[in-house]
């Protein structure tokens, strides 16, 4: 039997495709904590640790030397729970300890979605990961849901240079998004879904308004 | 149920603690193979493939930036087999396919006994991770096995500046010294232990021998 799970009230995830808005609606919560007068640990997966940074590059940025290497879906699989490990041991589980609130873009949701969903990877092995490698749960994930053609659109407007993952084909972002509504819809507890259509004031007020009911509901936080 | 683990005639993998002899003694079998008509394919894990070297640079000769983070032994599991993911794929399934000799200085039995026994993470984990990233076993594993404390001088000998982890402690030598001669003892069909105390032109003499013996019971190499 691999290890248990926990679950943490103050560790939130954002989730979604590419271009759901998460990096934008993180920002507007981390302001609604901190008006609260809480500690906000803000940060990011791929990466959140110097050596995770460094994995992030290899996955999503790799120079030329190694862009030349096809990178198979199991490396990519383990590269990115190796950078999670660290993340939880180095970021996550420290700042939770001391009291902060840790905001994620992007956390092991993001596997089940792209390793899995895109990847076609077994999600028995990625349980098994998260729970030998990580350990941990948020306690909320707001997920971005969004058409994929919307998502695209919007991150084509911004990069110039789309990563590794960004280059994918729009079936392999269907599977995606039908990886992350699925399991929204099977915990509900755990999920909120975001409708990511809205433009940038209307998530940011649906994001910020999911997270004050979430601290309502806290016995520790009422 | 992973995936099934297969064993190759013409995959060799040499493995033994720090300083056994094993870069030494692999070169023997090269031209020992090679004398034979043989296209022999060199390598060495962690590396390999030009991603799985950079990995490897990050477990075992971190810069500056990196080294001030302590590296879990989750997260080096898992890097290390992303590496391994990467080589079988890239270097040693397509060399056996083709019908070259693959020989290779440490391979996964090098996990079951660092990460296992050394860092005490479960061998079940690993297992796992073989079957699901890897797939593949040597059909002739040279076991280069020593005092920790001889092997430990010679590679003191010769390394300015030793590496992650060669730094570790003898008590974490013994125990990756019992896992490897624990599982030779295990599948005696797959080992051969060879007594690596011996002079390197012993050592030489007892690996090649070995491993002509090996090709002499195979059908197709008779
Ligand atoms: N609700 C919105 N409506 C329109 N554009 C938006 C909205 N939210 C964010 N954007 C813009 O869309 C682009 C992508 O947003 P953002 O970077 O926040 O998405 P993301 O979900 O973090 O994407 P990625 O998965 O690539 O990290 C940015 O240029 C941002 O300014
Ligand atoms: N049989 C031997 N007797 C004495 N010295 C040896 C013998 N074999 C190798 N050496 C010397 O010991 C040192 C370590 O040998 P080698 O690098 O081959 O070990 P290794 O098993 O590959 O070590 P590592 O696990 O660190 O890669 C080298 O300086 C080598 O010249
Ligand atoms: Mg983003
Ligand atoms: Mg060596």
């Amino acid at each position: 039997m691999s290890p248990a799970l926990h679950r943490h009230p103050h560790f939130v995830s954002l989730e979604g495709g590419e271009g759901a808005g998460k990096t934008t609606a993180i920002n507007a919560i981390r302001e609604a904590l901190q008006a609260r007068g809480h500690e906000v640990v803000l940060t990011r997966e791929p990466g959140g640790t110097a050596l995770a940074e460094r994995i992030r590059a290899l996955v999503l940025k790799p120079d030329a030397e190694i862009a030349a290497e096809p990178l198979s879906a199991e490396a990519e699989l383990l590269l990115v729970f190796a950078a999670r490990a660290q993340h939880v041991r180095q970021v996550i589980a420290p700042a939770l300890q001391r009291g902060a609130y840790v905001l994620c873009d992007r956390f092991t949701d993001s596997s089940y979605a792209y390793q899995g969903g895109g990847r076609g990877l077994d999600p028995a092995w990625i349980a098994d990961l998260e729970r030998r490698a990580v350990g941990l749960l948020p306690g909320l994930t707001l997920l971005l849901d969004v058409d994929v053609a919307v998502g695209r659109a919007r991150a084509n407007g911004r990069d110039l240079w789309p990563d590794r993952i960004e280059s994918e084909h729009d079936d392999f972002f269907q599977r995606v998004r039908a990886v992350f509504r699925q399991r929204a819809s099977e915990d509900p507890a755990r999920y909120r879904l975001i409708d990511a259509s809205q433009d940038q004031a209307g998530v940011a007020g649906a994001v910020v308004a999911a997270v004050n009911a979430w601290l309502a509901q806290e016995p520790d936080c009422g």
